[in-house]
């Protein structure tokens, strides 16, 4: 604590409180400033230039490098960081208030302020009995639950009397990614719960997008759901739209909005509605009727139960676990150490588990959506960026393809590794020796034998997280870390993580466009020159020809 | 050229050669270092302070910014360069010997000096009669079609009688993203080509990829292809025996091979096999057998053809084209000056069409794992960084998505923008004034009405690439022109863009765990937990139990 002592003491000289030598007679701003300064010199001073290697040889550091919860387990020996770095992120964490901001979103106080809005994605995977509950959304759930079993049971069917046996969700951002993580992390260990049924996820505004979903599909069979909070995104609007003709007016029924805009869904003619509150922000929604009612459709009310319990085992763990062995602050703080402090631009999520080849992506909006800001929480510029660039591989392939860069280029990526312990036979044993072997290469290094070319220079931070399973309640409590993560790393940074105001000038440019006031000449040439390749396109198919590509 | 001069003056007097005073007498390396020096200081000194709002307006500029071959239309009027910028950019390319290094290249030099290897990807789509061909190359590829046109036409078909119409390629990085990556581009455009066929690919040693790909395939309709080099890539081995045990005595025979062991193959049970040379680095192999036998198979030939001829037009546009007009060079400067000169880690790769969703993860391992290399190609250290990180989602998904950060993230995203002419309808247009509207956002930014939260500082650089349509000769083109830029750029950083030696220490580590020998405390613990885990699981699956997750 020397370092942060000393930070302290300077900090309250400098702000001219002369007497009191606490923290507590510090500014908000101050005690945040004073906590990052001493952490800052800690590692500038004591373990920038220790290398891994050696810092790897500290077996009670090690061991102080771990943490686990919920069937989760991390390890962040491979963290350039010593036991007293930790202490000092700490004290980072409470300059910051990150536990009276947890508490405060638990309490439903307004997280949100630049929407004025509560932060309650917590309430979806509450019980009743909890005291962050709300009502209505566990009336929601049930309600979508006995839908869905209901369709799986075959009482509810098509308006030709045939069983809904393929579901089409149609949605995009957070009304896509978190279901479809989902979807794809729970088709192995539920299998036989989702046998003869198929679900589809349609996000992408280009037409091949519904054309490739529906081509194998029969609307008489076909259960299809509009995922949009506002009933007015642009691409779910359209891809709804050639959805709806491809129904025809004799399946018109087999629709069903997820919304907050019941009267709009209603009259675009869909059947059932299912809300969720403005509290609930769309990368956040996967546990609302946007993930629950898909995934129950897909793979019954049990996993879907299972989902949102280990999601609240997280959320109870969050709440009541110290801040030395809080696995949501935990990764928060090496993720702000790695961003902030040693200035890395980037972090790869690596998942060795094809079940969660999806997760990066799911990570990578998470993240980058809600931490990508250039204003801290009252409009100030950031002096610092927040954010980091998120993306990642399910390994073993990531191995085969950028893991080059990661262990001999000079930029430093900060990777997260993903292991499960659960597995079959000798494929997933080389699979989990992969999962450890690289974290160990990218640590370690080696000197390549003398030979530049095969030299790996080693000392690359990167983080262990070992999953006991696959299975609903371990992706729900790993689902709602990587969300509490990003919640507190968003507090560490000092920005509003509930916001997303940077994706509108895009919106209102392309309304532009449609209104012909493209922004630029630049614009206005692509744009020529699309309507002249389509009109030559158009005279050659009237002329008989076609398909020539020059 | 002021500047450009200047420096070479300078760098000439350093040099010592008193008297001469032309470039040519400096030595390679200082003539680069020059060069570079004079792009830099005109960087900082006339161009960076410049907003992009304001080089936008200038259309004589943006007229010079634009460059067109073989149905691909670039427009590079938003990267933060003027006029001149160009110039001296094209001066480096010079002073590294782009030009020289292409041309040898083509004659089949050694251009992987660490593995005394020439770098002949180019050969695969010559035709016969072009100077650079192959004659082996060609044999194998009418093989190749022969033999798929046989089992498309069912005169070859499985061992009990019944057509083949289902392909399961096996195979892991270059073995796999590639063909994966066309075979998802060419599945609208060819899509009655591919009636009742099916392609999959196992490329993750976890045995759930497996597991899914299989699950609803009969081995008697089933080919199935072995994908390795070398016959002894590790996860291709083990997902080859699990396959090999699917199909069973009765259809063993269904397997043929893609390698250059064919004694290995043979020894496994492979019945037809297809080499290629060591002069294709896996990366560059979906022109071989790794990627023409599988497409072959779902497409049929015309389109394999097509393929090899979009990408040939593309490599005789880049050996002729003159520097300031070829596309691949011209890439390659603007992915230079980003990451060198502006020193940005990543670059977003954003196609706008569904059917290139799967063109980020392939440039991601061109890039990261021909250029991720901290020596240059004398095996000296480099002491600026090399390649990029790359990564990147199919548009407008990632809008919705990470597109946050990029818009007023601190961290500045250079992006490139891909965008198709050809498609249906509303939704198309909507697609296309996205592709164009995203790229004016990051570029001219908004004030946000004055509101911080809404305000985005724009000046962010993006190229836009247009292509006709996706249909298999401009896939050949686009895949042909990420090759050859990758290894202008390459060129360009110094660095040997053919190897790959950072990846063998993970393997070697993997090895050793193997043998009982992990390398750190860290990963001995997780193993005992790994085994830990697994002994408890077994033990609850013998008293009955199983399922439960905690």
């Amino acid at each position: 604590m020397r370092f942060a002592t000393l930070a302290l003491l300077a900090a309250t000289r400098a702000a001219g409180t002369k007497s009191s030598l606490g923290p507590a007679a510090l500014a908000p701003q101050q005690q945040r400033d004073a906590a990052i300064d001493a952490l800052r010199h800690h590692v500038n001073e004591e373990v920038e230039q220790r290398h891994l290697r050696d810092l790897l040889e500290d077996e009670a550091r090690c061991n102080a490098c771990t943490a686990e919860a919920c069937g989760l387990y991390l390890d962040f020996a491979r963290q350039k960081v010593t036991v007293h770095t930790i202490d000092l992120l700490i004290n980072v964490a409470r300059a910051c208030n990150v536990e009276e901001k947890r508490d405060a979103m638990f309490r439903g106080e307004v997280m949100n302020p630049t929407e004025n809005r509560s932060v309650r994605h917590v309430s979806l995977r509450a019980t009743r009995g909890d005291p962050y509950a709300i009502e209505e959304a566990q009336d929601t759930l049930d309600r979508v639950l006995d839908f869905a079993r209901a369709v799986r049971s075959r009482h509810v069917r098509g308006s030709s009397g045939e069983a809904l046996v393929d579901v089409v969700a149609i949605g995009i951002g957070g009304s896509s990614l978190g279901p479809a993580c989902v979807h794809e992390a729970l088709a192995s260990e539920y299998a036989s719960e989702a046998d003869g049924r198929r679900l589809r996820f349609i996000a992408n505004v280009d037409p091949v997008e519904t054309e490739m979903a529906l081509r194998d599909l029969d609307p008489a069979s076909t259960l299809v759901i509009v995922i949009s909070k506002t009933f007015t995104t642009k691409e779910t609007m359209l891809n709804a739209a050639l959805v709806k003709t491809w129904l025809g007016e004799q399946y018109e029924s087999h629709m069903c909005a997820v919304t907050a805009a019941a009267e709009k869904a209603r009259a675009f003619g869909c059947e059932r509605i299912f809300g969720f509150g403005d509290y609930v922000g769309g990368r956040y929604s996967v546990w609302s009727p946007v993930g629950c009612l898909p995934l129950a459709l897909q793979y019954g009310v049990r996993p879907v139960r299972e989902l949102l319990r280990g999601a609240r085992a997280m959320d109870l763990h969050f709440r009541e676990a110290p801040l030395s062995e809080n696995l949501p602050v935990l990764l928060a703080l090496v993720g702000f150490l790695n961003a902030f402090i040693y200035e890395r631009d980037c972090r790869a999520v690596l998942p060795y588990a094809r079940a969660l080849s999806l997760f990066p992506r799911y990570v990578q909006q998470l993240e980058m959506e809600s931490n990508g800001k250039g204003v801290d929480v009252e409009g100030n510029a950031l002096t610092e960026p927040a954010g980091e660039v998120v993306f990642g591989e399910a390994g073993t392939p990531g191995q085969h393809s950028f893991y080059q860069l990661l262990h001999q280029g000079l930029r430093v990526v900060p990777c997260e590794f993903l292991g499960v312990c659960q597995g079959d036979g000798e494929n997933h044993d080389e699979l989990f020796r992969n999962f450890c072997a690289q974290a160990d290469a990218l640590a370690l290094g080696d000197d390549g034998g003398g030979d530049n070319h095969r030299r790996c220079p080693g000392d690359r931070p990167s983080l262990s997280l070992m999953l006991d399973r696959v299975d609903a309640f371990h992706v729900g409590a790993l689902l709602a870390l990587y969300e509490h993560r990003t919640a507190a790393q968003g507090w560490l940074y000092g920005v509003n993580s509930f916001d997303q105001f940077g994706v509108e000038l895009g919106k209102r440019l392309a309304g532009l466009i449609e209104s012909g006031d493209a922004a630029t000449a630049s614009t206005r040439a692509l744009l020529a020159r699309y309507r002249a390749k389509r009109v030559a396109r158009m005279e050659a198919l009237a002329a008989g020809g076609g398909g020539a590509s020059e």
